[in-house]
């Protein structure tokens, strides 16, 4: 020790004390620095409660009022002001970017001086009764322009003249049942069809398949007028003098009629009126219980199965034509309705992604309605705009959302999901490459009872996710997930609450069965299992008013606030979660499940499946294949590192499993229905099942004329499932 | 000062130092710690260097000539061994992974116990003259068993007999200029072309269309056989007993004609044969120009103009059948080829990617030949084998790529490009996410005289930098893009050597056509301004040795290395660099060029133009859409920062650009021609044109029954186009 001095020994310390704070400093520093967009744990669970918390039912309610005082019909100068009052509203409200895009599509009007109307006629020519020309107008709403009459949209022109004959609801199978069983020929008739049970366009074509000449719809108080409940306004039944306006195309997901498959721009090439998508060839028109009373009242012919007949004090004799004494009365549609090309509206809105701009949740519904369109659709409307706002004030607050949000204002949703489908088209290759999820924004209400939800498997888990964090509209105190567990749950299948597939028919169909993309819609809904009319008794008429829903079907607004939380929340956890909460071991079940089901349907011909030595084996080891490379999958995304590459390789395979559903070539004549798991089947019998090219074929073999060919083609579309389950399990391996 | 005791300033000073220090190394640590996987700038150049150096002529001549001992027929235990040596060998060069993958598809082949032949047949029914039954063998194979005779592969089977009519070409002007100028009727008889200029399924398809009842197609002197050049063995010309196999489909890239749109695997459904995609309804039979000129000699009827005259010694006259006094002699064709489902076998090989697995680079060439493949394929096969090697060595140092390589031994080219479109249907939904581009690897000479490459615009730029990177294997010292642009400059458009347009008939179809991934193709070419021969003489005949490769196309083996070099920089750099090396704006460029091409070729119908309204300014329009994008794009990419996400995100922009010229409908009448800019013309009068829908519009314009239709189609397929390219730009902006 004698040389080191105490000086020295002290610098010594010194300098080690400095390396020891310079070293502490660097690895402070090292670890301190965040690494580039690592993985966190989602939204935090403060961000979301955060966005459900700052909705507001009260809120609601006014976007309600605001959006539903005069009628939005599509193409109309009012839909367009509405337009641009939610565009300047969503950028008050704080999004990046609110425009208004359009497209030039294929649209029908009444003619204003020409009314549609149904008339009887006697042998002497003269109208002796005529149908009415409209709804009453409700109480308040007396002196408000421009409600459009009830009609069927892109009716052809005519006035047909003949014997009626009645045909339940215009199902395949009443028709089946009248010209096999009864021996009716509808051929040169104009038929008369109850709504409900199927889409009003499939009665429309079922008719033109059949031979007739015109087709009348109307709502029977059996469909539309629950028992112990009174028409409006003292209820929310369907008034006697009400009708369902509606669409009576057959598009099949083609988007506006005159540009299939391309966007309705200036620079697209358009078909002539006559070469259009879906349009149907007859006239037809609807009308409400009262007319149809009398048009059916004298009817003759046969006594219908108990079963055809609804709850008017009439026989349901089928026709056709009058009953003796009135033989020579007959039925003539006086229709005038006009196809016009017409400039339609989107509103796009926009949150730009903080760390992957290009990865897309979108969250749209249609902004165009019938008449004031007080719960279809301005309900889910005001949602969006409160949905928006919530948004739009956390990004005011400084956060932002990992990917871009979109969110969209629908037109012409009425006249065959036209503004969506439009917007798709043009924007497909991008969506194709970056749309993470479509969450859709119809109508938010239907029924007082519980949720209903409908939704691609791989979105079950993060449903039950949110709603376990939303509070229920029905019991204080008491998740939305258990109040809706507790009134729907999900019997023989499992215990959680049910949630049903996706079917078609709003403007989720381009975006889920065209293109891919993992979607879902969420609304309350009335007790399936008591409550057994068609959709709602207002459902398109003019009584479809903000106080239906005030008085009636959501006084305190919690209901459609519970609804606003649900889209809300499933947008939020699918936009800022760096893993996508998507479950591929969920539509692993769900595919299981429904190759079951459809080998189980097949079976129904034990003798053909020898002869034709049809086999679901290949369909079987598919499922096989795709359940092992989702529970692999589900096991490596357990460790998925913060390396961020790692992170988007993930996502990119969980974002493009639904993809993998899409058969480019489509259903067979059906291009644009392209999901083999979830497209619509063509036939009602078969509607909401999966599998749909299988389902179609199986029932076609009752039609075909050689079975052999017929027992072929079911083959060759358990191929295509099979071989289309293999390539989705192949997109769950990074390196296939 | 007073109570500030030096004792406290000290403390001070140290305390100071100590922060000092502490903050310092807070700030080394912060910065020093590497953001991860952060970019670097692309494959070093010591890499690549390393890699292309690895590569030896030598080599490419030793896998030559293993490849080129024994026939090599696809669907034969022989090439099924040659497989399981490609994969063993690749997996001891370093691969991750080789596999063989196979699929069940219609191949065809002679019927080897009745040999199909052509007769000419005198009225006594005795066959006058049979044309040979086989080619001479070439010296030194004389023991080799199994080489199949030239035949038509999917000819129908069949005798049919009649009078013969010469068709040129049988292109479609040649049937036009026979029937419309010169009045001879083909139907009923059996026609005659000579090879070259088109595919010679189209030309069975238009003899077809033509109604004849059988085609014999020869190989012209004037088409086979270069001035001054001896034929084989003595030089590289056509012996007179040498014929042209082929398949005769025209399967518009529908691969396995039994299977179309989905791979042959075991769960696949068939068709039955008569069925099939492209398969022709008559006999077809190929011979040489000895046996031609015996049937050709005593032909009657018209004199034909001078450029339907080749350099046989006969007068080309059209027929119908022979000269008077011969006139009872008829033409009969035997043909028993067999149709037969056969198991054909891929190799997939594969180099997974260090950063970026789920990104693939694709180097794939086919296998099989019709006999000892001297040239095609093996050339290409030997240049891949080579190239895998390379690679494989450098994985073995320690070495990856930042993306997977795939290396495929495709199998079935010759029959339809069969292993290479049924490998991309099964693949279909993960390589139209993560393939970045593919390279094609069939026969890498055709010619001595310099490189020719066929690629997208977006690989101009990359090919011109890789090929100053390589030495020009016709002049040392020299680097292999000067000799070529020496030789081949550009002209009109550019001082630059020459890249052509992607065309069809070669395994890149189902990647590039139907899926829309980037794609190239070179190899060595022969002097085109002064070579006017069809491809190359001994093309698909038994004459394809070793021998010829060595002797004559390529005795250093430099050129064949120069294209190896080629092709595998760049996979290399596609498969390394951080940034992607496409480049949008070379895009942008060539859209404006055809888009002016397409105008141009309109306005020969002035007057149609007007009356029907066909305006090309949205075409327009969309090009300057996409070329403002591209630029923009461009500009970004020089700021790309470090961060992982950003990169990956311009990089997926890049790669999808390509698929954004995809319609998913395909063009009229070919789902899988799918690419809107380079899917191939249905009219050889276009072949090589781009834009094909608009260019087969405007040419069936000749023929239409209504010319306003026929115009609607034409702007129909602008408006596509215009649609298309709009869509493109999209793709270019990150939050369009």
């Amino acid at each position: 020790m004698g040389f080191l001095s105490s000086r020295v020994f002290k610098w010594i310390c010194w300098l080690s004390v400095v390396a020891a704070f310079f070293l502490i400093g660097f690895l402070i520093g090292w670890f301190a620095r965040p690494t580039q967009s690592a993985r966190s744990d989602g939204p935090s669970h403060a961000v979301l409660q955060e966005f459900l918390d700052e909705m507001q039912a009260e809120n609601i309610r006014q976007h309600l009022r605001k959006f539903t005082r005069l009628p939005h019909l599509a193409g109309t100068e009012q839909n367009l002001r509405l337009a641009e009052r939610i565009r300047d509203e969503w950028l008050r409200y704080g999004l990046d970017s609110a425009e208004i895009v359009h497209y030039d599509v294929l649209l029908s009007y009444p003619n204003e001086t020409k009314p549609n109307y149904i008339s009887v006629v006697d042998d002497a020519g003269n109208e002796v009764f005529n149908s009415s020309l409209s709804e009453p107008v409700p109480e308040g709403y007396e002196d408000v322009p421009n409600i459009v009459p009830p009609y069927s949209a892109f009716s052809a022109k005519g006035q047909p003249e003949g014997d009626m004959v009645y045909v339940n609801y215009g199902r395949t199978e009443d028709f089946f049942l009248l010209q096999r069983d009864m021996g009716v020929n509808c051929s040169g008739k104009i038929v008369i069809a109850r709504y409900g049970k199927i889409f009003r366009g499939n009665k429309v074509k079922n008719a033109i398949l059949a031979g007739a000449k015109g087709i009348i719809l109307f709502s029977d108080p059996a469909d539309y007028c629950a028992p112990g409940v009174r028409p409006y306004p003292d209820g929310w039944n369907l008034p006697g003098g009400g009708a369902q306006r509606g669409n009576v195309l057959n598009l099949n997901g083609a988007g506006d009629p005159l540009t299939p498959g391309y966007p309705a721009k200036e620079y697209t090439y358009r078909y002539r009126t006559d070469e259009g998508a879906g349009l149907p060839s007859i006239p037809v028109h609807p009308i409400g219980y009262n007319d149809a009373a009398v048009l059916l009242r004298n009817m003759g012919g046969q006594i219908p199965p108990n079963n055809w007949k609804g709850d008017l004090n009439v026989s349901y004799r089928i026709g056709p034509g009058f009953a003796d004494g009135l033989a020579n009365r007959k039925v003539r549609m006086n229709i005038h309705t006009i196809n016009r090309v017409t400039r339609i509206y989107n509103v796009i809105g926009k949150i730009r992604g903080a760390v992957e701009p290009d990865r897309y949740i979108i969250l749209g519904g249609h902004r165009d309605a019938w008449v004031f369109g007080g719960i279809d659709p301005s309900t889910g409307a005001a949602v969006v705009h409160e949905t928006v706002r919530s948004a739009g004030t956390l990004v005011g607050r400084g956060w932002r959302p990992r990917r871009t949000i979109i969110f969209a204002s629908w037109d012409a949703e009425e006249f065959g999901l036209l503004g969506s489908t439009e917007w798709a088209e043009e924007h497909a290759k991008i969506l194709q490459e970056r749309a993470v999820a479509y969450i859709n924004a119809d109508s938010a209400i239907e029924g007082m009872y519980t949720l209903r939800v409908d939704c691609v498997p791989s979105l079950h888990t993060l449903v039950y996710d949110v709603t376990k964090k939303i509070s229920s509209p029905d019991e204080d105190g008491v998740s939305l997930y258990d109040s809706w567990h507790k009134k729907d749950n999900w019997t023989d299948d499992r215990d959680a609450p049910r949630i049903s597939k996706l079917g078609s028919g709003s403007d989720f169909e381009a975006y889920f069965i065209r293109l891919g993309i993992a979607s879902g819609r969420a609304r309350y809904t009335k007790n399936t299992k008591t409550e057994k009319y068609s959709s709602y008794p207002v459902y398109h008429s003019v009584y479809e008013t903000f106080e239906l829903v005030e008085r009636f079907y959501d006084p305190s607004f919690r209901k459609l606030l519970a609804v606003a939380q649900v889209r809300g929340a499933l947008v939020l956890r699918l936009a800022d979660s760096p893993l996508l909460p998507l479950d591929c071991t969920e539509y692993a079940d769900a595919l299981a499940k429904y190759a079951r089901a459809i080998a189980e349907a097949a079976r129904k011909h034990p003798d053909e499946l020898l002869e034709y030595r049809v086999s679901f084996d290949a369909l079987f080891s598919a499922v096989d294949n795709f359940t092992a490379a989702a529970t692999s999958f589900h096991e490596r995304g357990e460790h998925v590192t913060s390396n961020t590459v790692c992170v988007r390789m993930a996502n990119d395979q969980l974002m493009y499993l639904e993809r993998a559903f899409v058969d480019p070539l489509g259903l067979p004549g059906r291009p644009f229905y392209r999901h083999i798991i979830f497209a619509p089947s063509s036939h009602n019998k078969y509607a909401g099942e999966s599998f749909p090219g299988i389902y179609d074929a199986l029932f076609d073999i009752q039609n075909a004329p050689r079975p052999d060919k017929a027992w072929e083609e079911v083959k060759r579309q358990i191929s295509i499932a099979a071989f289309t389950v293999h390539a989705a399990a192949m997109t769950l391996n990074p390196t296939a």
